[in-house]
């Protein structure tokens, strides 16, 4: 089902036209012009599309009725990270300008493409009267914050969002053009620690007597992670062990450790070999600094003793990792080594891994191979976060993957100068379409 | 020799004019027109002044022939420090408003009020004809940048600056009015690390195998210091050990903790009784954090891997102890424990102590005592820097003392709402006339 020209400009207006929205969670930006955006552009496809309100910033419902035994759940989100550093940007982040076959933007990649491409995939197939499963889409406009509203809002709309499996965002495809099927997700738990000294930054003359925020919560990330473990206590408790056919398809991850280092830019991994390179990223917990702050960083010297300091933590988390459980553990550790700052948290989400041979896993790998030609490389789960235990462990939906995702190895996503090859959005709305053929032809 | 009104009300004028002028020299702002404002105004004093070019920013010198035997250097700087946080200021940081009898504004403590009360309290005595000791004037323009070009500068003009003592700055009033003199300065290391791991910031989904630049600086930053004990080799070395007059100056050293906790606004000090506070803010060495920057610092959650850490620090050095062996000690330790980053400084400074037993020692606290109606505090040596080391050890001046300085416990150098009883400024020209009849009288 190749792409005729018509599909492709269709697709790639609509494309950039919502890539030049910027909907920057983090800060409640263009929120709602993305939602109604979204839901004309449903309404035009006859997705039968709804604002749904949440705590936080709105869900974009939609549903397509089949008349089918099996209904699926379509999840994704329109929400953008920000843009910082910005000057570091080669064009504007929200001008959606295509170089050399690139379409650039902040969201190109996470997760805009990904939504858009799935729509057209889905019309594709409605317009041929092709489309013989129910599905029903959840649209949220959080993701890049953490889904604050999204547990709660699903929990009030169970009836809504039944369905028998999920198909959450977040693959993408390899360097060798190989497409990505994830059987699950990472958890993330992701906290904020303030320390606060006194009422005024002190002339660091003082610097003998009077205490330095800085060095307090420097000592105290010091007693969280060593730079190989983390040190508190409990924090690798409750880690499920892989089973053969994961540990199979962890050794099968063709990670290319030299090419890593060229995409990432970085002078060197953290670990040599392959294994332990796709063990590090799939099946072990990360502790990640995310952010820091305090006291005098322009240019030149003050000599000044810091009374406030700040740093954004972020740990992800493998099956079956509790993270509200970890956050209990993280305070009552920084309470013992005496920390005396204010720690916060910017969201939950739980890890997890669906079977390989559920239908949902098989019908996505066929439909992957088929489209790209290509054997797929399957993940026992991604590195990444989606929140996929609201779906799985709050609505109880039995199977969800992770796949169709049009980003690759140079898509730098919430890094500046994030992009997406436009000829992989095409392979991903062909994708959509096969899955669902596949789908469909099972019920 | 208590002012009169006009007296009073000339010299507020002044001083108002010159804490306007933004004299920030980390940005080099308004370095030249300071310079210029302080030559006219010593033109208009009879003070032979010029400004000197230096590598940096210029020196403006003066001087005054009484015909005596006797020369004493008069230093001060008229740069200030940067106005970060600028938020938490309550007025403009150069509107130099007075309230409640203090005048608000930065660098007016720091060391604008000093310089302009002596300045005043000089001509006083010109014009009374009392002036029986020769002056020479170094006011420089990058202390709070470190005073890069300064020892250079005294180099290429040692006949010019020949004199038998010099006063330095820093000093200052305590709660229950009593002046400080103040026999010798801390020395300074000031350093930058920099720690680069790649390109971009990365997703923090990659913390398993991708270098995190923000965790390598918390790891560096910590074997240096562990909150009590700097913790390289070395960095104790060469402490001189103070002599039973020190010891006693130490042990009267009038401080108040509860007073200390209160005007630095801090919830708890770094120990806890007189005798502890006075050693660790006049006989140790510190290790200070002045600012630390990396990764995503704003609003919200951004899960980002930083590609770059940035930290500031600062060491205070007791005698006998020589900078430039301190960063060679640092720069060693950091390659030993496998720092990668790059470390850069910003000027070294000598620790200095003079003995109490000097005649300029003893005419300063002999006047102080006069002035204030008060038994001065007389410390072995200030916890603050000032470039003193460029006088005793370059130049060879045998006698330095800091004294007469307008800020007191209220001040905030360096802080947000820095400012001066103006009260206060009053008594230093009158000390600064006292003092000069006192070193007068016994040449």
């Amino acid at each position: 089902m190749v792409l005729n020209e018509k599909e492709k400009n269709e697709f790639l207006d609509k494309y950039r036209e919502f890539v030049r929205i910027p909907s920057i969670s983090a800060s409640g930006k263009s929120i709602q012009e993305t939602a109604s955006y979204l839901k004309d552009l449903m309404h035009s496809m006859d997705l039968n599309p709804e604002i749904m309100a949440t705590e936080g910033n709105p869900v974009v419902y939609g549903e397509f009725d089949a008349g089918a035994r099996e209904t699926l759940l379509v999840y994704n989100h329109f929400d953008v990270q920000p843009v910082d550093p910005v000057g570091e940007w080669e064009a504007d982040p929200f001008s959606a300008e295509i170089k050399e076959g690139r379409l650039y933007g902040r969201g190109s990649a996470d997760n805009k493409g990904t939504l858009m491409a799935r729509l057209f995939g889905i019309r594709r197939l409605m317009e041929q009267k092709k489309l013989k499963i129910n599905l029903r889409f959840l649209f949220e406009g959080e993701e890049e914050i953490g889904s604050p509203s999204l547990d709660r809002f699903v929990r009030s709309h169970r009836e809504r969002f039944r369905a028998d499996s999920v198909i959450m965002e977040g693959s993408q495809i390899d360097a060798k053009g190989r497409p990505t099927v994830t059987l699950g997700v990472k958890g993330l738990l992701y906290v904020q620690l303030e320390e606060t000294t006194g009422k005024s930054d002190l002339h660091s003359s003082l610097a003998g007597v009077a205490p330095n925020a800085a060095w307090n919560l420097v000592h105290a990330l010091n007693t969280i992670y060593d730079g190989k473990r983390v040190l508190f206590r409990g924090f690798y408790d409750d880690v499920r062990k892989l089973n053969s056919e994961e540990r199979k398809l962890l050794r099968d991850y063709p990670l290319d450790p030299a090419e890593m280092k060229r995409s990432y830019g970085v002078k060197r991994l953290r670990a040599s070999t392959k294994q332990a390179l796709a063990k590090a990223l799939l099946a072990e917990p990360t502790c990640n600094i995310d952010g820091f702050l305090s006291g005098y960083v322009a240019e030149g010297p003050k000599t000044v003793t810091p009374r406030r300091a700040m740093a954004k933590i972020d740990f992800r988390l493998v099956p079956d990792r509790d993270p509200a459980k970890l956050y209990s553990q993280l305070r009552k550790h920084l309470k013992q080594v005496g920390f005396e700052g204010k720690m916060s948290e910017f969201g939950f989400e739980h890890p997890v891994r669906t079977s390989v041979r559920s239908r949902l896993a098989s019908s996505m790998i066929s439909s992957a191979g088929e489209t790209y030609g290509k054997k797929p490389v399957v993940l026992i789960n991604g590195a990444g976060t989606q929140p996929m235990g609201v779906f799985t462990k709050t609505l109880g939906i039995p199977d969800g993957v992770s796949a169709i995702g049009v980003g690759d190895n140079r898509s730098l996503p919430h890094a500046p100068n994030e992009s997406v090859d436009v000829e992989k959005c095409y392979l991903a709305i062909e994708h959509t379409s096969n899955f669902l053929l596949a789908m469909g032809g099972g019920s």
